[in-house]
């Protein structure tokens, strides 16, 4: 289905009003006073437009969204949170078709058009969220683009059946191979590797893998991670998520690590978090280093926290940063824009004619104000369809 | 001016729904089905009631809000900012009266009822900022509580007249005698702190230094203010704000200033960065000492950040300290409001029989969603009189 619309008054990334002509879902024309006869219209009233927001690190298959407020299960831990969702899970209470459903919506809502979601694999949720999600991406296809990781959130080795899982779910439709702490989950960091790279090489697909291990211990992974992209040959198709021990204050331990990086075009996800050392930002871009951001988990039982808004954590990895000028702030929102269009190696995003017209309009002056105050979402454009408008959605949630 | 409010159908931190009756500005019962023939009612619509929240660290003289984006002015240091917002202040463009009303109002609509503002006493300013701010202060009496801190933002005894401009400000009005980084700015802590708790005893009023010091440097000035605040019997009457030396990872330089702190009743206010170090709530908390929190500047020549919204200063709170269960999640919206009215020292807050009808009505079931959503405010009652509906102030702002 292709769209035709015509957006008067609108500030593309701030600049001066003009009109933006889309048709067959795309960006035909930009410039003041255009004419469309027979196309609809919108008045943007002047609002500040920028590209729809990529949501390139997320859990839709998990999240309570909907479902009344959850007090957190979990203990301090990574296990312990792993332990408590395997248990909340196994209540069979998380409907994972109806909940990535509902976060999606909420995302669309809040102007994302394109959504990079981990997805559990393992013994207890089998491929139940797999099934769920793809459930929802054929459900809401007119109005979010989804890419799907193969997430063994449990461990790959030490949990019975999981690589034979991992396998099928690329097989069912996954386009990215997922993987977990090498060392702290599996305590075989190899074996953890081998699994992700051998999938990854076998189906030709790029992978993303959760490195929370900080210190000396995650960059140990991060170097296996890095000679396995070597010798495979998978320049440009690993995204590191996480990657907190690139926050260690050890200039000589960081450094070697971003110039590999750098060098093999491998990719950082963050979600800055204020409580964890993170990868200083403009440092990663400064090296060439695609940088995306995203919610993580929205309010599951890893994190009460989140309304997946992109915007907000724009702020989040602003602040995080400690980014005050504006072209600071922009680099924070790069990360929940084209950033994120870099890492899911997105054709034709952005706010350029010919481009596939996705974009938010907000009542703000400019990027650097639409990151600092992250207002609410006036219209919310999907390939030329208006999806949300006034913060509502316009396509139902169940 | 004394309300009178019924309030059906409200769930009290998340309590069960009850109705609140409000009779001359108090808290007079609570319970299902109240009657007050008379008396105007609102339905709360099984909201969450939280009391009126607490800014208890801001700059409401030198906001830029309302003034169109200003593109960050200031390099990174603290002096850089000093000096930016002098040369800014200079060009006249920021009516203190003008600006602290708008950015007061804009808090009020997002729930606040108390505020604490820092006002710049200096060789530029003199007390423009702190006439603005009383002016401010009377017109908005019925709707806002302000404390009004003298701040001495350019330092003391490095700026001709300072001193004595801060003693005026004592007698025109200001509450509490303000400080600052007395190693770092005024290049004499003996010298700054001679001054400030001078005024301090000679008016008879607390004490609220801004200690952005790290590390040894800001232990010493800690130790300087806590020796005074001993010598001199100000137990209970200072309050350190930021205390970024707190969060100093070296337990042996943290743990002798907390105990002090204890002893004497020093409280702490807090922003929460999540790009400096912080003073640990839960620490703080553990050993009695009462602290705050506050936006600190909101969109001015020092922070391009904020929106005055007290609850999303509780998210921050909470994601800097990684709380994630309800009771960690609660602490930090204590922070935000009876954590603020101690340090405020507020009779008489709370939402409780016989105390002052100060409260915030939202969506969100429990005080730890309200934490994790920061949800518009559907209500905001002053006294019992309603001063916000549906996010938008009752009261004007320039
Ligand atoms: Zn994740
Ligand atoms: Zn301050």
């Amino acid at each position: 289905m292709h769209h035709d619309l015509l957006l008067r008054n609108v500030r593309p990334m701030g600049g001066p009003a003009t009109d933006l002509l889309i048709r067959g879902g795309r960006f035909a024309a930009f410039g003041p006073g255009q004419e469309a006869p027979g196309v609809p219209v919108e008045d943007g009233g002047g609002a500040l437009a920028i590209p729809g927001l990529v949501e390139a690190h997320t859990h839709l298959d998990k999240s309570l969204w909907g479902m009344g407020w959850l007090p957190h299960p979990a203990g301090p831990s990574i296990l312990d949170k792993i332990e408590a969702e395997r248990a909340l899970r196994a209540t069979g209470a998380i409907d994972p078709a109806r909940q990535s459903a509902r976060l999606l919506v909420q995302a669309l809502r809040m102007g994302t058009t394109h959504i990079r979601t981990h997805v559990d694999v393992d013994d207890v949720a089998g491929l139940d969220g797999l099934q769920g999600v793809l459930a929802t991406r054929a459900a809401y296809a007119e109005a979010m683009d989804v890419e799907i990781v193969a997430f063994p959130q449990s461990g790959i080795l030490t949990r019975p059946g999981v690589a034979a899982l991992m396998e099928e779910a690329m097989r069912m439709g996954a386009e990215v191979v997922g993987g977990l702490d090498p060392c702290a989950i599996d305590r075989d960091p190899k074996g953890h590797l081998d699994v992700v790279f051998g999938l990854a090489e076998r189906f030709g697909r790029p992978v993303d893998i959760h490195l929370h291990e900080g210190g000396t211990m995650g960059a140990f992974s991060l170097e296996l991670i890095l000679e396995r992209t070597r010798a495979l040959g998978m320049k440009g198709q690993i995204t590191v998520s996480h990657a907190f021990c690139l926050g260690d204050p050890d200039a000589a331990l960081v450094n070697p690590l971003l110039a590999a990086m750098a060098e093999l075009d491998v990719a950082v996800a963050t979600t800055a978090p204020a409580s964890r050392p993170v990868p200083a930002l403009a440092k990663l871009r400064a090296l060439g280093i695609r940088v995306c951001a995203g919610s993580d988990g929205v309010r599951d039982s890893w994190n009460p926290y989140g309304t997946a808004d992109m915007l907000e954590r724009a702020m989040l990895v602003g602040l995080r940063n400690n980014f005050r000028r504006d072209e600071e702030m922009e680099m924070a929102l790069h990360a929940c824009t084209h950033g994120g269009a870099s890492v899911l190696r997105l054709d034709d995003y952005g706010l350029a004619p010919g481009h596939i017209a996705d974009l938010v309009l907000l009542g703000a002056e400019t990027p650097a104000e639409a990151v600092a105050a992250h207002p609410p979402r006036r219209l919310v454009v999907k390939r030329g369809r208006v999806v949300a408008r006034k913060g509502e959605a316009l396509v139902e949630a169940p």
